[in-house]
């Protein structure tokens, strides 16, 4: 399936913590670069992300917000 | 500003693109790792966007979606 | 690709109205359903989005709001 | 009240899941086709949401993803 | 309609930028208190809206972020 | 840091309600105007946030819906 969310991150799933209904997934999309995703804990198990295994973050390019120092 | 968004992802902007009332804003925050931002335009000239400044991605966790192949 | 959002609506393009940057397309899930999402202009054509052609409404279960009369 | 959101799917309350903080909502909009929220416990008591009751899917546009097979 | 979204601030519309797509919509919640509203063309005609009329500012709360100086 | 989010409304931090995972927190922005925050439980803590607080309610404008009674 191709989204239209125009921010397609390819990673690697660093770090998982299982919450009650939310879980939180770590992506290391490039060196040093990670990015957070909290997605449903129901999602996460669909999705059948472990540490280490290929994930993208997915992001829509309305819902990135640019800030500067 | 301290901003409670979870990702704050450091960067270049690499090019923008204004349209009548949003700006797209292409940012740089690894070599070959790009993420679109979708801007109103106000806030683009706020900032002071400029290609090669450098700028962060910020995006709540809840915003981010996990995709596998 | 496979992605976390948890609501993945079937259906047809019924409607598409293109803008400066963004596009309209009205997907219809089930007779008489409609569902209306506001994506960029490049996401749209780089789905190849046209009438008649069978799509899905994507949505976060976090972006779907309940109301009651 | 009514609301700038552009689909408001009128269904019927299917599933409710209470979580500590959040609850998830299902809803039948169509004969087999369901939209999955997550809203907050409070929103949840104060809407006084039980199964087989009418309620709405509220959506903004800009929050619908459209994806092709 | 009563909708989950937690936020539902009173205001007055103080201003309206119409675009293309999209319209501006600045409504004052609080002496000197303002808050900025992007929505469809299509909706801000929907519900009629014209400088001094009263209208609520809805925001769901994971859409609110917090920050601090 | 400087958002390109339209909306930042300086408040108080009123009241704090911590979750396993998310942390709900109230701001008032003008006297008897609040908003209610649901943030990431870390993202509250890395904040210091504490009842008392001066702390901004940050909101994109096209998160911002605009409803009429």
């Amino acid at each position: 399936m191709e989204v239209s969310a125009r921010n397609s991150l390819k990673g690697t799933v660093k770090h998982i913590v299982e919450g009650a209904v939310n879980t939180e997934v770590v992506l290391e999309i490039a060196p040093g670069v990670e990015v957070v995703a909290i997605i449903t804990k129901s999602s996460a198990e669909k999705l059948g992300l472990k540490e280490g295994k290929q994930a993208y973050a997915v992001v829509k390019a309305t819902d990135v917000m640019v800030a500067v120092d």
